[in-house]
């Protein structure tokens, strides 16, 4: 029978990737204050998360094989789960500049940290220039190594596009709600984040197994992308309509001028007096104004209009899960775990 | 016979390979004002150059095979090297924001111009991707396609270790001598500079003729390396002691704590009262300041200094050509073309 992974069990990997990477980096005689330096961004990046990206690749291989995974087994998928989140540490550390955050996990962001500054740009370089480190040294024997490298080059660009498409289309100084539009939503959700944190481990963990049919991973895209959408569209709603003690933090998406799903929403069904009231409310760093905008999203119902999104799509998404064809390996399983995860999530 | 690219010849390969990577986002649909950035882009930052690295090349090419190049022999040629601008645009772009650089190429820095500030780094990442999607569409089929890939990834890690010495090394704004020393100076240029400007050319076209055997990598490595730390000697001594009508700038190491060539020689000869004249006035943005070490570095007689260090090491170069093993393909011209180039440049 298939097992769950453990964050501990998971972390307990990260050493020796770790030992690995440094080790190529003394290979090259990078000198010791640069090797130190380089250390500290490995423990600091890649850590302190609750990795489900990275712990669902194991979850994966598992479900697909039926089984608890031997020692062997468990490091590749293991690894394969550390490079998700090589790839997430690169992207937040260079995102958190790009949008100018102050804090990350609790602590200040890296590149805030004590005489890191601009650096971090190309510590983030360096996070990700190890994904393919580690993949060359874990992964170069096997049979699929080269569609192991393309995919972390079109999930990364995927990722990029995603990032560029939010950037313009909601920079944190310029509001102008004539840029968002549920279109332009769904593609930074998906680019930004769905390939990167539903499609990837997925398809990792198929590639790992050899069972990467074009078949198996175009099932796989179909359900995790929209799979994806769903949870970003919750995280938007749980940024409003959540309990902080359960999210873990306050909401800001309204100051912060967010490309949120409910913003999108309300564009669509606000009268022209409430229109107005959107355009002079919203993006403000003004707790007053921010109020505003949560009233009207009140008087809009958007609470309930999420709850009927949510009911559709996990309904399309069964849908789909049960129509899967799993004669070349694919398991309905899998995809059932994630949603299993997602559904009335309330955190 | 061997026949030399045109940088208009060269120049006239780029605008199919822009088409390319915009004919991929499109098909990702990418919406039209994130499309029109990133074709943008595409036209600033890989472009203006004098792209030498790139010619490179298609000229080593050339000489490999002793004859000019047909057209899809020079195609195959210039997209490599175009691929290699590429990766020097990523580096430009991210590094004028990690040295807080004003111009390049006589613009204003990339992140300088209007409306981009921090964008640039997604940018830089967008420039990257398009090296592995110009690879993947032109040389998929390509019986050396892994190396291909694995070279593109080895030579930017070891520039991104390059780029974070030189960062760690000399801040522009703390000034700390015993931070440099010859040993530092050489990883610094060898890593930031050497492997992606000399070695990265030379091995693409290798590659690209499938000459590219152990043995012809490490002739090639041998002797790119030390031209390539030449190279940046040179360019350190250019900066001080070549004539502004000539170089096409005002040399400004002094004042911006460069980690440069000459500074490293003074610092291993000055006495106790010249180390106090240096610790006290380099790295200052200070016109009297540094006519003081200008002062000194001729006192020191950096000028002969220097080129007694040209005479040994062209000879030391000179030497290792005559060696060359010819027996798998590779050609001594490709050196001697790279080091007539170089040899008592004034620019």
């Amino acid at each position: 029978m298939a097992q769950k992974t453990t964050l501990k069990e998971f972390e307990s990997v990260w050493p020796k990737l770790e030992e690995a990477l440094l080790e190529q980096a003394r290979g090259y005689k990078l000198p010791a204050r640069e090797l130190e330096w380089y250390k500290k961004s490995l423990e600091t990046n890649p850590l302190g998360g609750k990795c489900n990206r990275g712990m669902s690749v194991p979850d994966s291989v598992s479900l697909l094989l039926g089984k608890s995974l031997s020692e062997e087994e468990y490091f590749q998928a293991a690894t394969l789960g550390w490079l998700t989140e090589l790839l997430q540490a690169f992207f937040l550390v260079s995102d958190d500049i790009m949008d100018s955050s102050i804090t990350r996990r609790g602590q200040p962001c890296w590149y805030r940290q004590d005489g890191v500054g601009m650096i971090a740009i190309n510590d983030a370089f360096m996070l990700e220039a190890a994904i393919y480190t580690l993949l060359k040294k874990y992964f170069r024997s096997h049979p699929r190594y080269v569609d192991l490298i393309e995919l972390f080059h079109e999930v990364t660009f995927q990722t990029e596009m995603g990032q560029l498409c939010d950037l313009l289309t909601a920079p944190e100084d310029v509001v102008n709600l004539d840029n968002f539009s549920l279109e332009k939503y769904s593609f930074i959700v998906i680019y930004k984040t769905a390939y990167y944190s539903f499609y990837l481990p997925v398809a990792l963990a198929l590639y790992q197994l050899n069972i990467a049919t074009p078949k198996n991973l175009k099932q796989a895209e179909d359900i995790l992308i929209p799979l994806g959408e769903y949870f970003q569209v919750q995280d938007d709603y749980l940024d409003n309509f959540g309990l902080p003690e359960h999210i873990g933090k306050i909401g800001t998406d309204i100051m912060d001028n967010k490309c949120s799903w409910l913003v999108n929403q309300a564009l669509k069904i606000v009268t022209p007096e409430q229109r107005t009231i959107l355009e002079e409310n919203y993006g403000r760093k003004d707790k007053d104004k921010e109020a505003v905008i949560k009233k009207l999203y009140d008087d809009l119902n958007l609470e309930q209009r999420y709850k009927d999104y949510e009911e559709k799509v996990v309904g399309d998404i069964r849908a789909k899960i049960a129509q899967i064809d799993e004669s070349e390996g694919l398991k309905k399983e899998v995809f059932e775990a994630f949603l299993g995860k997602i559904y009335k999530r309330s955190k």
